[in-house]
């Protein structure tokens, strides 16, 4: 079983401990914060205040056994470089950052960080896709050309089968799968009806999708 | 077209505005940092600079004009809760918030917010999903217990065809698509080889992912 340091614990940090920890899997936070470290510490393995730029107190908390350490801190970005290049020296076999822009990734990656993360801004992308298109409430960009999207079913589909609504022929669009309340079909049939309220996964060119944005709107 | 009013251009925020821009829409981005507003300024339809609790700065440029209003003040509470507050009061059809915690969001939808995202937080969840399961790429959950996830084909898969793997029969899964380089097939027949490289994109429970997550480790 991989173990994991998180090192500084705000609201992103604090979501990736937490989601590992729920995971099943042993998880170290590591903020400088006193009062952050006390919010965490019951979900979490371990939860430790310490400052990350200090190399000695990370060797006195074991990090090199470390498999993944997953540096989020924000704003000072001086920190954020530092406790990577500990973390990597420490012998820490991946380690990923957070950064706050294209030159802060650039440093990382040169140090030696395995992978960088933009949550704020992947999320920004996200968020506006969806404001755009109320019906579309979440989606997989699978190419510059294809997206997986959830769409709320247009009310002129009730109670029609697939097989009548022909949407890949009127709409370019595959519907992988229905969710109906808490149930989900993930194998439609042809003969399987639509009914008001679902929610449908569909995959198609983001042209096609964008044509049916603008329909249901 | 609808228009659109982003109240706060931090990582998030000016995220947020840019796509929104790129997709085709007017925006204003509002920040009370000149120089964040310089740096936005070329990409976005209008930047003023202005602070958001200022209601006459705000009736001054017309916010009753824009029908959504994402409001993307991060640290400071008071601030967020005032401008969505001012945006709605000044009639703005619809208003989005970012919260940092429950009790903010709570505060944020009693006073009329239309929809409040935790960014850092479902980015978060996202990333340590991610984490443990090195060859998922990514994901939509579903339903509690089913996601649609982007997977690297296993290196066993490789000039087999759909027919011969069996992967609802074997991992439970259901194949929805297979990306090659840019190619993607988003209607895969059984007679469809995987090649070494293939990204697969499918559907399944999350007990049957994991243990293709498992076995691909
Ligand atoms: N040198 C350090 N050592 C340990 N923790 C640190 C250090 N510097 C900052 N932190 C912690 O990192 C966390 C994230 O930092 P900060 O709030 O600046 O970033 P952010 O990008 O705004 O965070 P988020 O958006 O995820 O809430 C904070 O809890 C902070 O206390
Ligand atoms: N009263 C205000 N009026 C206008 N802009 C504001 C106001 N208060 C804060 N802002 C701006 O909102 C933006 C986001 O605020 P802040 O950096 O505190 O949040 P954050 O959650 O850390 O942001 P992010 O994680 O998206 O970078 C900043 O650019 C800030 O200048
Ligand atoms: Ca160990
Ligand atoms: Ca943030
Ligand atoms: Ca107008
Ligand atoms: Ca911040």
């Amino acid at each position: 079983m991989r173990q994991f340091v998180v090192i500084g614990c705000g609201r992103f940090g604090a979501s990736v401990a937490k989601t590992l920890y729920s995971l099943g899997y042993d998880v170290l936070a590591i903020d400088k914060d006193e009062e952050t470290i006390q919010e965490i510490s019951d979900s979490v393995t371990h939860a430790v205040q310490a400052d990350a730029v200090d190399e000695n107190a990370l060797k006195t908390l074991g990090i090199r056994n470390f498999d993944v350490a997953v540096v989020t801190i924000g704003s000072d970005v001086q920190a954020s470089i530092m406790a990577a290049l500990i973390a990597k020296d420490l012998g820490v076999t991946t380690v990923i950052a957070k950064a706050k822009s294209e030159l802060h990734a650039k440093v990382l990656y040169k140090i030696g960080v395995d992978r960088v993360v933009f949550p704020e801004r992947d999320m920004g992308v996200r968020v506006a896709h969806n404001l755009v298109s109320n019906n579309i409430l979440d989606y997989i960009e699978l190419a510059p050309d294809y997206s997986i999207v959830e769409i709320a079913a247009l009310d002129e589909w009730s109670d029609k089968t697939l097989k009548e609504l022909q949407l890949p022929h009127r709409y370019g669009i595959n519907v992988m799968a229905i969710k109906r309340g808490k149930e989900i079909n993930i194998s439609p049939y042809a003969d399987d009806e639509i009914k008001g309220g679902d929610i449908l996964i569909v995959i198609g060119h983001n042209q096609d999708l964008r044509k049916l944005e603008k329909k249901s709107q």
